[in-house]
């Protein structure tokens, strides 16, 4: 896993995936008290980075294994960006997805031609569905973070945010990334170490699921101890990657844990401030921008919103509290 | 007004207006029956494409109009535009707005510095009180539409319709745009006739407040027979300008009316969808492109989302539309 992976990802992305935009409100400067930067990637096809990873894993693909096809087990981001970028490439993806997941997601995965497997989070594995059909049927096992081509190909949200800040002049900030198991946040840091080594990666986790946070506290590979029951559904996973780890131990600061309503609120703000729609897991890291002010220092922070698909009924529900 | 202001306007404008992504979604290609695609101005700062309406005329005062400062009269998102464009070049800024503009669009104004009076939308006539304050001060009127700097700011938002466009092949295609007075859709359509001629401009309008429409229709200027009670606030004017509907009548084609629940509809999908907010107004031309297939021809449709600053209640009410 290095900076050339990402680089040859980034090739093979062109043209593919959005560049997504950074998006700024004086009014969330104003509550953070510091500049505050957001790389959209809710924004990004299919709503999340979830289809970079996707895109670079299925494009280094053989022919051979294109035409038999692919397997992803997801929460719902992963599972659409695969789907999508599978049948892009005239690929069949077959998905395996926990029963609880958002309809929007299911739905959204089934849309985009994948055949879909459902599966109880809270007791059963999906490590070993997704390996007993990968097994069955010959397909190739797109894992959702603990996979070098998906790590590439989210270290390519990093080789943007380089070259953006770098144009507008800052060089030196923290960049808070929404962590599962680490993919995003491990790609981006990888980026970033290579083209703006003053830009340091730090995860951003919900409460009572904040294992990266505790993993990079304590030097060693820590799990946590329920995977249901978060609205931060997108970026809850037992526990940080054997890959993605020692990448974070390498170049990420200390996580910032958040609290659900503070994910909502930012979600409001997002909403009210910049007009995008975003998850409750794809706002815990604009969260600690704006909530966690004495995490930093320095005089800007970058968050990265990295998803947006979110049932109405929860959105409303973060609607609620700007009243 | 020619293209030589739009191309200047373009100029000042680079690196303070943001260069706004097209967006696109199969599911919504699904709906329309033919490839739509979204310049997403709501995500322009402060909100809307007035943003660069303002600055281009702002930033054509001299040092002295600076000095003394600028009034505008808006419904909103001009005044926005106006007072950050006049913030950003330290001149003081003087904002009429209707007393029944949403709550948001009145605090964010006051917010970005300027002083707001406000006015009764039904009883006063807000081009009088603006020129009276005007010529009491000595400030410079900022007109919403009918004035050329205005136009020249939002036909740049045309240059990269026309620049985006060129880029993904598409040549011929029908431009909807959501139209209030009508300096965004000649703006657009002036830039467009020059360097995208196979795009065609149509103005999209809420029922009831087609004044455009029906001029267009008519070859003379027509007037609303009232001016509140729209949800689609931001693009209710009395008639079209004396500037701009001369140069729709050259080059743009019929308009297209649609109800406010299908803006409602529309809102919903691109919360879905293309994970953006957008308001009702500025939905309008979206909610064209996706329920009235009929209107078009051939394969592709672009359509503006201008603005997104929208009061969470009535975000709420379009994401009901969606149960």
């Amino acid at each position: 896993m290095n900076i050339d992976m990402i680089r040859a990802a980034a090739d093979r992305i062109k043209g593919h995936a959005r560049r997504t935009p950074i998006l700024t409100s004086p009014f969330l400067d104003d509550i953070a008290g510091r500049r505050v930067f957001l790389k959209a990637e809710c924004l990004q096809h299919t709503g999340s980075f979830k289809f970079r990873g996707g895109w670079s894993a299925v494009s280094s693909l053989t022919d051979n294994a294109l035409k038999t096809g692919v397997i992803a087990f997801s929460s719902g981001n992963h599972a659409q960006g695969v789907a999508l970028a599978a049948r892009e490439h005239g690929a069949p993806a077959v998905i395996v997805m926990p029963a609880d997941a958002p309809t929007v997601k299911i739905e959204n995965t089934r849309a985009l031609g994948a055949e879909v497997i459902l599966y109880d989070r809270a007791n059963e594995d999906r490590d070993e569905i997704g390996a007993k059909l990968s097994a069955e049927r010959g397909l190739t096992l797109i894992k959702p973070f603990d996979e070098p081509q998906v790590i590439a190909g989210q270290g390519t949200t990093g080789l943007e945010i380089a070259e953006d800040m770098n144009a507008l002049g800052v060089s030196h900030a923290d960049v808070m990334v929404c962590c599962g198991g680490g993919g995003l946040t491990s790609g981006i840091a990888l980026a970033l170490a290579a083209d703006a080594p003053g830009l340091r990666v730090r995860p951003a986790e919900p409460e009572e699921f904040d294992d990266v946070t505790r993993s990079l506290a304590s030097g060693k590979i820590e799990r946590n101890s329920r995977l249901d029951g978060s609205l931060c559904d997108a970026i809850i996973t037992p526990q940080p990657g054997d890959l993605t780890f020692p990448i974070m131990q390498a170049h990420c600061g200390p996580g910032v844990v958040v609290s659900e309503d503070e994910c909502l609120r930012a979600m409001a703000l997002a909403f009210e401030r910049l007009r995008i729609v975003v998850e409750p897991g794809g706002a815990a890291a604009l969260a600690a921008a704006l909530f966690h002010p004495d995490a930093f220092t320095g005089d800007a922070v970058i968050a990265v919103a990295t998803g947006g698909n979110v049932d109405a009924t929860v959105f409303a529900r973060a609607l609620e509290t700007m009243k």
